[in-house]
């Protein structure tokens, strides 16, 4: 790691992300001193015995004072009301970034809104699970992972830099995008897949429940996730997640259209489509 | 296990589930004699060398003349010709089953059409992958599991008593459906998964792959099925799989109300009905 060390990393909401975050700076020796922010005591207690944090505290005001680095880690629907809260304590020449799943309401809420001593950039590491708490957290979370880091016009590009170097040093691979087109590829590739599993999880009958196996359990995993959560997303990334949806709806009807005509040859076209696909993303 | 020795076990198929079953029957001596039956001399050879088989050959006529119980572990749109060729093969009191996702074509189909000295009784072990070809065969690959058995009005109660034994001592549990009820669940707890799977993988346009991350993968995995096996499973349940589609149609419909009016409220409901249906399953 050729980055200076940070002086202090500060990490608001301590969950699987941000105990991930922790875990990975606190092994890889990237700060001096992390310390999270959390809402319950117990939470951060849990974090501080799983090596994720070396102080917790929730006071948040008290915890970005002496912050070089805050991550905001925490619902999408709150960051924009925390990050404008907490920039203006926070020392000159502090960079704030994100976790969230949505960029765009999140990083145009922000653009122009804050002092100008600080610098906020929009990220999003592509890893976590349905699962949460700083229980789940495992310092390799990141590793061989992507995370989009969303720039708009008003970003200085030091600040970007900086972003980069953070996210490289807990192991992940780095990728640009504006944050709308973060925003319409995330709604595909991963707001439509929450939607389609909570909508297949949600109409199975009780009594079937034994009647499922791997491939029911495997496309209906992520409809565990927590629901508050997700309507945040939902709600922030609608005008996309909309229109994947409609994409989705026309393929269905292509396959309920083969099916109603008996079509074994479009059938077959459509499942090998789609295999191609998968079979590119490997397991 | 109290059920006497099989004579001679043969498998029609020796792919994942047949060759599955060759490993769990040597494993657990649960036959005499396991002979397999495939269509490649290659993928017999791998089957052998995976303990899976004591014999093989590519002439099924050979393979059940000696046979007390044979499975046919091949596409569902071919068991019924092989079972109506081979039965009039088989030795007197032969029990003849088979693993096809289908149930009501199959079993309907043979009803009163072989001859009386054998027995065929329809199964569905609810185990498999979207994997193929006996290197992917694991012998504990029933263990836990249930398997479906589907009589009708005309099966011997002997033969459906024969068919629990033979798979509760590959380790399965047994439960019993008509074949309606069976295709009517499996379309929705199975099929309609894969269609979903399969419609999902295919909208992602090749630039976003690597803007993936576990929820697409494990929401898509299924897709990497074997497109020619999943077109005879959709055709053989065209309707319950149409049933099914409309269902999850109109959930998606709600969903997408939902985020049209950004009513918060019912997205909660939605996702929070989802999660106590997919919590339950467990992992």
């Amino acid at each position: 790691m050729t980055a200076p060390r940070i002086s202090q990393l500060t990490i608001i909401g301590v969950g699987l992300i941000g105990g991930s975050i922790g875990q990975a700076a606190r092994q890889r020796r990237l700060a001096e001193r992390v310390v999270g922010v959390g809402w319950r005591r117990d939470s951060l207690d849990r974090a501080l015995a799983l090596g994720a944090l070396d102080d917790a505290t929730l006071d948040p005001t008290a915890a970005v004072r002496q912050a070089e680095i805050v991550v905001f880690c925490t619902p999408v629907d709150q960051i924009v009301a925390q990050v404008v809260h907490l920039a203006p304590l926070c020392p000159p020449g502090t960079l704030l970034t994100d976790v969230g799943s949505t960029k765009g309401a999140i990083v145009r809420s922000l653009d122009g809104r804050l002092p100008t001593t600080v610098d906020f950039v929009g990220s999003h590491p592509l890893a976590g699970s349905e699962k949460r708490g700083p229980e789940h957290a495992v310092p390799h979370l990141f590793e061989g992972r992507l995370t989009v880091i969303t720039p708009t016009e008003q970003t200085r590009p030091a600040a970007v830099a900086r972003t980069r170097a953070f996210w490289q040093a807990l192991g992940s691979r780095v990728q640009l995008l504006s944050p709308e087109e973060h925003d319409r590829a995330l709604a595909l590739t991963s707001h439509l897949p929450h939607l389609v599993a909570s909508a297949l999880a949600s109409i199975l009958p009780p009594e079937w429940a034994e009647l499922t196996a791997s491939g029911f359990r495997d496309t209906t995993r992520i409809a565990s996730g927590d629901p508050s959560i997700w309507v945040g997303i939902f709600r922030q990334n609608r005008d996309a997640l909309l229109d994947a949806l409609n994409r989705l709806g026309l393929r269905l009807d292509d396959f309920r259209e083969a099916l109603r005509a008996d079509d074994a040859v479009r059938l077959d076209t459509l499942l090998s489509e789609a295999k191609i696909v998968r079979d590119a993303l490997g397991s």
